[in-house]
């Protein structure tokens, strides 16, 4: 169980199997800082690759295709004081004859973040939107693990091993879980959000570079299909594909397998379950692939 | 302001431009009630067409093409102690190979309301899920107005008109904005859930007849191309169709006009404030027409 | 086997169960022209409503929902020498970030159809793409029969009757088969293409009224769920929705069991023949339901 | 313009900057041989990985990134005698209740191909299909080149890169071209089917190994942003993504550039040919990423 305090030095914008820059055990915590999805760090120094850079990857010893390790947020939280967001809705998020009224340049927004007081205020460009000013809520848009057939994949995109998922339920003190595919796992971290909607519509959340902390635990012989996730109220499956309605298809065929396997439940009572009280969120729109979070509270699970 | 006891004699499964059975003033309230989407009343018995059998129409006074009907729900209630619930997930909403592990018979599902204590019981087929006992939930799964063009649309589905939209958020105590595209709007009701998930995955909510009562608001001259809503904590727009994603671009196009047109907002400051505060719901992914809500919390609205 | 010349007098815009126009019997012919698609006729006159107005209805004796509709297009030819098309793509079938780089305005382009020498020049708006001139090959964009349940349905859009498939396989020549919902099937027929790519991209076909002769044949208690057609070399189904991997799903449906209940094939035979021997062609993907044409060769099919 | 005979002793299930296995200089003919999706080879040896393993990488002298590689099929054909499909349409590609109705097991369908006659004849399992023989038109599913940012994707599924696009019209004649992302080029070849229908809508072609012979030319400086080809007819540009309609987004933004790029259009005339002109065929609708091929016949393209 030790703590183990690492400074990268190199970034990787594509999650496959690199050579580790840490080997950590079953129960390890890890402290260390992420670069913001353009590359810059906490002193804005551009020194990582575009989009999402990623730090990493850790090597779990014991990890092996077929195991679950799970990935706990000790803690999330920006660590410089400006954050920025594009000030556009994505076209691909609203009607497509609603684009040609969008203005075709636009200036990137300019987030104030008090690290202190946990509030971002946008100051420009200027709107009349101004004063405004939100609580934050870090999360972190793009981890995982290396996956499977010797695949690199972009950081601007996800799937089963995770990636690029831009989800905003993905906070400090919850639990993910990943599908191991390779030996050691290799697990990657990047991506802060200082905020960000549902959906990702603009195209990014409060970008900005984040002090990282999280403890990781290995299930083994435990064989998932998705990421999943929990948090002290509910648990969480996730579906990253193009369009939503595939991404929700493999949340919820996640889920339905998580509630059979998991919680005792038989077919019947696991659809029963989810016809009258599945929760969906929408993690992103706007990557290559979009992420849906399957959703069921802790509190209508059989106890287990 | 008068309030108006309707009880209904016929009804429709699609909603179109028919005879009124009631004339009504702005301001005005009805007390009535609606058949389960299978037909049936109070009593149980076999009274409607399927599916989705409407109440109505109602012919609000002075209502033109071009106005918004705002419809205020002031309770919603079932109206008798069965409820039923299809005990499968619809075949649409998991990944295609997984159909393949469905059994190909399945029983309905029924549910003993109590409709004091507020809660539904599953009492068969049998599963290990039970007891299972849920506090009710009750909303209008399928409602709206005549649509233009002289179109009569399916209650199985939904469109600008609204219709069979199974959004969970449709409660006791919600507005709902329809677009007027015929005179006297011509406004129906049904179709009652005592308790829905998101996506009513299983292709229905808990099916019962219920009491309603709404009161109506004409705003004239004031054009809106979707379904609106409010309720206590936000402003909801709605978007009707498939796949998911045309259902969240028509929803997100119409609000980002809202927060223009209403809320004073320019167009960095509508699209900023969606970027990092969105929220969505997923209303059915079940019905011909899929639906998603595009929230915006009060809290954080410009005041006007 | 008459033949009924029929000259209409109103038009509609959707298609339902409207007063019948000519009660016709099975076998009968129909000589009659059709307005374009913007409601004008062979003299260019306003004369019928938008979209897609449409001649008829047709009142077939005889025809019973649980039949079948045999159309027969034994002429389609434009009755006046000017057409006109859309000169921008519609934004919904480009990239999302593509329709940024397009003209905010644009002008509507007009052609001058040689009806003896049969070819479509267009003439104006100037573009370097002048001279161009095409062969015609003229097609029906918008017909089909009055839909079940009581919908009256927009011919902006298709479905399972019929409606604005914008397919340009519909030439003459063709056969198409309608499932009957109504009493009398309810013929109607409209919305001449004088050319027409595939998917109608921008929106429009080179839209033009037409001179019409179909024949008509009933095929009782022949149940099928789509439009089915037919030519010299192949046999086709139709599928009308959103998105196309909808629209090819139903018609792949309809094709599967087109094969297994009129040319005897077993499942695994049908569906062999299928995965290396199917085509498919796009109708549209404008309209709010696109149209998928699943094909097969009449030389490769068992004979019957 | 040397010829290069390549015995591949080594092959791979993803497409990225792996070591080149020969070096290849502009206009050089490459022969080499192929193994079936299942990783055998023309005696039937299991010596591959699954799916669709490639021979290659061929580094191109000179190719750098924002260069177009150009790749021409001299010769594609199958070297063995026994092929192999699926016999159940895929899941996916017929309405979800639909597959309630399917087999849960299916067997492997085997055809015999007569290589001199130019043939392919299913033998099993029994059908009432049979006898059923085809004619060769032997194709590549699956090539491409290195992608960018240090992506290795895997061999099920496709992107700008290429890779597993099964479409049925990359044959023998045929020229591709790809954008060059990184230094070489690396490209990849595999996947010979003997035959296969529009969508791949069982998931297989007929699948064997192949003889390939293949000529390269490298254009410099000249960027495209998808898979382009030509053959004696078609210009086509290729779009790879789900659901098809942004593969149809892709493919036809492609081609709208290389018309006016290319021939000269402005953008009214390049829409218009569109709208009036174009041809889609279906690659896929199988793999992770659909394909779909839009073509302009060279007959109306403006000369230059």
């Amino acid at each position: 169980m030790a703590t183990h305090h690492f400074t990268p030095e190199r970034y990787y914008a594509a999650i496959g199997t690199y050579e580790p820059v840490l080997q950590i055990a079953d129960g390890d915590t890890v402290v260390t800082t992420t670069l913001d999805a353009f590359g810059n760090d906490a002193a804005g120094r551009a020194v990582g690759p575009r989009p999402n850079p990623q730090t990493g990857p850790f090597y779990i010893e014991g990890a092996q295709p077929g195991d679950t390790l799970a990935v706990h947020f000790d803690r999330l939280w920006p660590n410089r004081r400006d954050g920025y967001t594009s000030t556009r809705l994505a076209p691909n998020v609203v009607d497509p004859w609603y684009v040609l009224e969008f203005p075709k340049q636009t200036e990137m927004g300019v987030w104030e973040l008090d690290l202190q007081g946990g509030t971002a205020t946008f100051t420009k460009p200027q709107t009349n939107l101004m004063p405004f000013t939100l609580p934050l809520r870090p999360m972190l848009g793009c981890f995982g693990v290396a996956p499977a057939g010797g695949e690199a994949i972009s950081c601007a995109t996800s799937g089963p091993h995770g990636g690029n998922m831009d989800y905003k339920g993905f906070l400090q003190g919850a639990t993910v879980y990943f599908p191991v595919f390779v030996e050691g796992a290799l697990l990657f971290v990047g991506d802060g959000h200082a905020v960000q909607g549902d959906g990702e519509i603009v195209g990014t959340g409060i970008e900005v570079s984040f002090d990282v902390q999280f403890t990781v635990h290995l299930h083994k012989n435990r064989r998932i299909h998705w990421p999943r996730a929990e948090n002290e109220t509910h648990i969480i499956a996730i579906g990253n594909a193009r369009p939503l309605d595939q991404a929700l298809q493999h949340a919820t065929t996640e889920m339905a397998r998580w509630l059979q396997s998991d919680y005792g439940l038989d077919q019947v009572g696991a659809h029963t379950l989810l016809g009258q009280c599945v929760e969906y969120e929408i993690g992103n729109v706007f990557d290559p692939a979009y992420t849906v979070a399957c959703k069921v509270a802790k509190s209508i699970l059989p106890k287990v």
